[in-house]
């Protein structure tokens, strides 16, 4: 799924004739086509070659791809596109994903990508070939165009997050088509990164609850790692016995799916502190050994002092003592 | 600079009338000129559009910069190109570098580019708009094509390690002419991360050591931070005191820039850990805090209890002698 901040509004004041297609705007990403078919080319041939190579079927090419994903929403609709205009993409881009990698997540986009490691580690919907060549894109419908998608002059052109009033936009569309997809092919153990510090963890109206929980194959998920993370420095507004968690656990099971839940375990803390160190929380981890270390030295050598004081003062009073 | 892991060979042997490009090949880059255009896109809307949104001059949009690229050694002499036909690229794709930023490095390829977040913390060359949009890329001049450059039908097409009888190909070109450009842009501080794991961290043939080092400029470059990195689990074959970081130190002083170096510093070390906590340098970091908390423990509570003792052994003492 994209990033909100990918919504982030820059408004380049000076010079506006002089700008180039390089400066933020809010609306459709620009060489959408180009870009789209640029990064199916990145992952198949740097990214993940060996979930591409596949030498039994023959696979479209980048170029058709791109061509199917645009061709999804061109001269559609703007708010009324069919999910399953999206099949033929999804289909084009599908490829293997190993049992017990899937990660699913809200709330914490920049962390749970820095965490996967683009697929190396775990696979986010982001780490597959359809995630990754979407991921944080702008488009939209717009018939009125040459090419029937949402260009400069497109306004406004409604992204997956402002569905009022334009309830099947494109974006909102494939995400949900992607969601779906992505979440009916986990198998084995299934990871959920949360963010603790938003108000409600799981929220009843996120893609992940409403497009991808209700598609896990029970049967073929046998078991949920929640993972509860919050950023060192920011309030913990849920934990693991919270309200959103339990409601969560209750669906995973009417599904057979056992779970568990951890609020920044390790590894996660580890990263999050790599990140940034300044944090309390951090400095106490950072810190811990050297601490500790020092005050068991400390404590060792006053140990060892009182030891001898006190043979010593032994020997003086029993020899003090002796007849 | 391309990882030499991009050179891995793996052979697809079954059914190659159905091999789609995707399958890894040692010939050159398959679609190179939309992916080099896909990568700048890509660079310039989301991995960092304020360096791109130059608002003061008029830049070159993508798919020109790509051209650009391709112009400088299609049809060229295979083994003998300028490095000033990528002068136009390089110009185009020039973009500023903040000061203390830069980073230089040799055989640590993958560590490094996990370790500066895509630009975020640091800047490699890969790291750059130049780098970025031809990082691992495999091409070369091959005048008997259409397109005049590398193409499947292409035996050899010689890459950046290759050459030997074939010095000056486009790969060697272009990446010397890159790296001479990157550091001749560094300012302040800048750090050089070597591999201590490799026979020679500092190897004198190394792009660092030939194309990069020299052009740092004195004045402009104050301070060298060497940063030796070594996995754990590998063997350090050389220290900070070692023969060719003594060299590197020698040929920074020449150059009044001074330098310090560390090893493994525990930053480094963190995020090797993170990418693999199985090794005993990593467990013993991990475990740490608790070995050393617990000691500290330990050896308080038996502390107090000598303390304890001993008072109670006085006062009974004290009470038995008084008369």
């Amino acid at each position: 799924m994209p990033s909100s901040r990918g919504l982030l509004v820059i408004t380049c004041v000076l010079a506006l004739d002089l700008m180039t297609s390089a400066c933020p705007s809010s609306g459709p990403t620009p060489d959408l086509l180009s870009l789209v078919t640029g990064r199916c080319l990145q992952f198949s041939t740097f990214l993940n070659p060996a979930a591409m190579c596949d030498v039994t079927t023959r696979r479209q090419n980048c170029s058709e791809m791109a061509d199917l994903f645009i061709s999804a929403f061109a001269f559609q609709d703007v708010c009324n596109i069919s999910i399953s205009r999206y099949d033929e993409f999804l289909e084009a881009t599908n490829h293997w994903i190993p049992a017990d990698k899937s990660v699913f997540w809200e709330g914490v986009y920049d962390f749970v990508h820095l965490y996967t490691e683009m697929g190396k580690r775990a696979i986010t919907l982001e780490d597959t070939l359809t995630g990754y060549m979407i991921d944080r894109l702008r488009f939209c419908a717009d018939p009125g165009q040459p090419s029937g998608i949402g260009g400069p002059s497109t306004h406004p052109c409604p992204s997956f997050e402002e569905t009022d009033g334009c309830p099947w936009n494109a974006e909102f569309a494939f995400w949900t088509a992607a969601s779906q997809n992505f979440a009916s092919k986990a198998r084995g153990t299934v990871s959920i990164m949360l963010n603790a510090s938003a108000d409600v963890a799981f929220p009843p109206n996120s893609f992940f609850a409403q497009w991808e929980l209700p598609h896990l194959k029970a049967g073929e998920v046998s078991e949920a790692n929640i993972l509860l993370v919050h950023t060192p420095g920011h309030a913990v507004k849920e934990t693991c016995q919270g309200p959103s968690i339990t409601d969560l656990k209750r669906r995973l099971a009417t599904k057979n799916i056992s779970a568990t839940c951890r609020e920044n375990p390790r590894d996660v803390l580890w990263l999050l502190c790599w990140e940034d160190p300044s944090h309390t929380e951090c400095r106490e981890i950072i810190s811990d050994d050297t601490n500790a270390a020092s005050v068991g030295k400390s404590c060792l050598s006053v140990l060892s002092t009182l030891v001898m004081l006190t043979g010593i003062f032994l020997i003086v009073h029993i020899s003090q003592t002796t007849p």
